[in-house]
């Protein structure tokens, strides 16, 4: 899922009013860079592509659709997860590819390096501390994160470390060394229950990412995370680590938040050692496909609006939210568009992206593939952060920019999604290169507040995706594509909106 | 945890005043047995030990006691799991009878088989399915069920039968020979927030405890059944299995509700294919301690009143709510006892059960072993539901003793425990057999609606117990056992309401 912040916020309600929102809204801004502008609802049937009545049609062809939920069925549950470079990931390039053709979409494939890293198993346990009886050893539920390399084959055991911040593991440098690190730094639920679940997620899937190698630079033989999300049922939580400027990568994985909790509570009265036993497998790096599937414009072929998510999967659970049910609702538009036999003035495209879970490598083979066309890029939307309730739009977008985009609103209106917020920082992540090129990026808003207690864990299942909320995120996005696609474009990101760097690998 | 079914509920508020109630309980009633009885306010202070002042001061000692807390984290955290004829079992048992001598109880130990049972490895997937993608296989989360035996070591590759009750499994008898019987049979999750969270339950963990047999005698090669609770986070949950009348048992795991909607989803398209390795190890039986401490009785010693729980667990989780809160709880009673150097009239005995969890054999043992004086034993407490808050007393008594009972109501009207919940079957699981012999049997009557989301699984741990609610629970303890210990004694059940047998190992 993509990163939202620095955010200002407007609401196009069923009177067509406005209303400022900061505290209420999802998104965390350290600072709100951009006031709130009034946009008085006004007519804008500029012609009949773009009346009210033709994106009212749109919104309720894909509101009936069920074309997003069979999709996420078809990957997560006869497909299942889709770690990069598997089976299973290639299986559902081919399937994905093989869809796009029955919607009379043309095909084209942009082949991706990925790596070749397999989970293997995990096990650990708390093996000495203060109160341990005699012969006694507690398991910890541990899963290996991604790009881990595995432990000796007689396993670490060794002292740990416990740090709840990286100011306490700079403070405590010079006892890291051989010990096995681990980040105590606990999910704010309350946070998340209050709407910014992207910058508590954030917060801690820092540590996640980069601790590791902070502490491997420390010496330290091994690094534990605390899971990075709300879930309080025993769950971990995998992702990406990412090992820039390491020489030595360590074993490291994810402990759960139950077993953080009693690694603290033992540390408090003794010293404790852990042994780990990790045995994840680094293969080769493979080429996997992007899939693009077009819908040509009419009136201008080579300008592209692309609707898109990503295909791949962490395998403990089956990706279903994260993301079969984004890249299912992306094509669940290019089913609408198809059942309507809809012909935009640009081209609609649907891309399924390669590997955005481990190191984003999909978006980045499509935006060198897309080099000199970039500027004929007109807006990409991305879908990433679940089946919750979606409220409106997140846009990377000028601020004259939402002006332009009323009509979009005020067809959403009736299903309650006319909230935009305008984030100066790429508001997903496959699409960050391209909003990096100035190309306007999109999103559905979503209610995020239950996300991140299943995102990355074994719970990412099929169950958990509610249809009715994928048909609105489709109706969103199928009317945000339509309008892109035969509206006047909007203004291109200037550079200072647009130099974000994209947050890889979440 | 035990079994309540079939009651008649009387509340005594604030007020006084009383008000019966079938709808809003946590019990179901097939049927009321008995109608709810007036019982007005009296006075009760037959004597000083008996006073309401004397009561209160139980009560509120009990309120401020971190005692239970601390023993509570002992089990779960120091020790951990506690699985029957496991070493931290054993280390449980010596630790509970220092503690109880701490406390100057008179310890004493009851020897009990107990069946060595672990768990081992265990892993399932599905390799034949309608629309499976070549090469591919979809990994399922399961855990080995109490007693099953493990899968021959290239492990079990069959197709399966789904069932969704017994009658299905028996209109389908003649296909479950050579299969995988997979019982889907979810558990009621409005049930369980109505207040009927034992009702759910026990619908499920009955597929639990016999469909694996049942599955055997139509020639079944291993069964799955779908988790026995309400988590939705890929929760497994394990529990016991009993073989009564199977000549070969088959391996038998529980499988968690996603996977079996995946199965299920899966099996409407066409024939299902699972792969099964189960590796758990089954030893031989040992010996293990009920672990029995007394205040003796300085009128009737001979006379005895429990307060129990037991101090086994399943091994999935530290058993932290199943049952080291329970056990913890009933140590808590006689630390407050010992704080207040109260002497009680008759003994009052704190026992800490052996394998609840996988046989009751601790509890059957203590009768055995008490044969003689059953009938000097005048009550019976256990607290084996978790740290729900508490909101009274669930009893198995005769009609008349409730009246007798006020003044304990009267006291715990102040924390809002005064609900009283009469039953025909046994409260709990261990002191069933007394109940059965007509000891009035009694447990602390606990809001379970989320209980049973954690309850057998990897999720019961220390960060689950709810300090308050179990200091609550104390203190309902405290002085529903020292009016037992201190007052008239209660009639012993009729033969009709006693002759239920406990429900064992759940």
């Amino acid at each position: 899922m993509g990163r939202v912040v620095q955010a200002s916020v407007l609401l196009y309600g069923h009177h067509g009013g406005k209303r400022s929102c900061r505290a209420g809204c999802w998104l965390c801004g350290l600072s709100v860079l951009l006031l709130p502008m009034f946009v008085a609802p006004r007519a804008y049937a500029q012609n009949d592509a773009l009346s009210a009545a033709r994106l009212a049609t749109i919104r309720d062809a894909a509101l009936q659709s069920k074309y997003a939920l069979r999709e996420t069925f078809i990957l997560a549950n006869q497909i299942g997860p889709r770690l990069p470079g598997s089976v299973q990931a290639a299986a559902a390039a081919r399937q994905i590819a093989d869809a796009m053709g029955t919607l009379d979409l043309k095909v084209q494939t942009i082949p991706a390096p990925v790596p070749q890293w397999q989970r293997g198993t995990a096990d650990a346990a708390v093996v000495e501390y203060a109160g341990r009886p005699a012969g006694v050893e507690q398991p910890l539920d541990i899963a290996a994160l991604g790009n881990s390399p595995a432990t000796p084959q007689a396993g670490i055991t060794a002292p740990i470390l416990m740090v709840r911040s990286y100011d306490e593991l700079q403070a405590n440098a010079k006892q890291a060394a051989g010990r096995i690190v681990v980040f105590d730094v606990p999910f704010d639920r309350q946070l998340a229950a209050s709407g910014y679940a992207t910058t508590a997620y954030e917060r801690v899937a820092h540590y996640r990412m980069h601790g590791p190698a902070m502490a491997a630079q420390l010496g330290a033989v091994a690094a534990l995370v605390r899971s990075s999300g709300g879930a309080h049922y025993r769950l971990v939580h995998t992702g990406m680590t990412v090992w820039d400027g390491v020489d030595h990568p360590i074993p490291a994985a994810s402990v759960t938040g139950e077993d953080a909790d009693l690694l603290e509570s033992l540390a408090v009265r003794g010293p404790v050692q852990i042994h780990l036993d990790l045995r994840p497998i680094s293969g080769p790096t493979v080429q996997e496909d992007t899939v693009v599937g077009d819908l040509p414009g009419i009136e201008r072929p080579d300008e592209i609006v692309i609707v898109s998510g990503h295909y791949d999967s962490w395998d403990l659970g089956t990706g279903a939210q994260d993301n079969a049910s984004g890249v299912a609702a992306a094509m669940g538009v290019a089913a609408v568009f198809h059942q309507l036999r809809l012909k935009p003035k640009r081209t609609v495209r649907i891309v399924a992206w390669a590997n955005e879970e481990n190191g984003l490598t999909g978006a980045s083979a499509y935006r060198a593939a897309m080099a000199r066309s970039l500027d004929r890029h007109v807006g990409a939307i991305e879908n990433d952060t679940g089946t919750g309730r979606p409220f409106g739009i997140a846009a990377n977008i000028t601020p004259e920019s939402a002006a332009q985009l009323a009509p979009v609103f005020e067809a959403l209106s009736t299903i309650d999604a006319s909230f935009l917020v305008r984030s100066a920082q790429p508001v997903a992540a496959d699409i960050g290169l391209l909003t990096a090129a100035g190309v306007p990026g999109f999103a559905p808003l979503v209610d995020m507040s239950h996300y991140f207690d299943i995102h990355h864990t074994a719970a990412d299942t099929f169950d958990k995706v509610d249809s009715d909320n994928l048909r609105r995120q489709v109706a969103i996005q199928a009317v945000l594509a339509w309008w892109l696609a035969n509206a006047d474009p909007l203004p291109r990101l200037p550079a200072t909106a647009a130099d974000q760097p994209p947050l890889s690998g979440e």
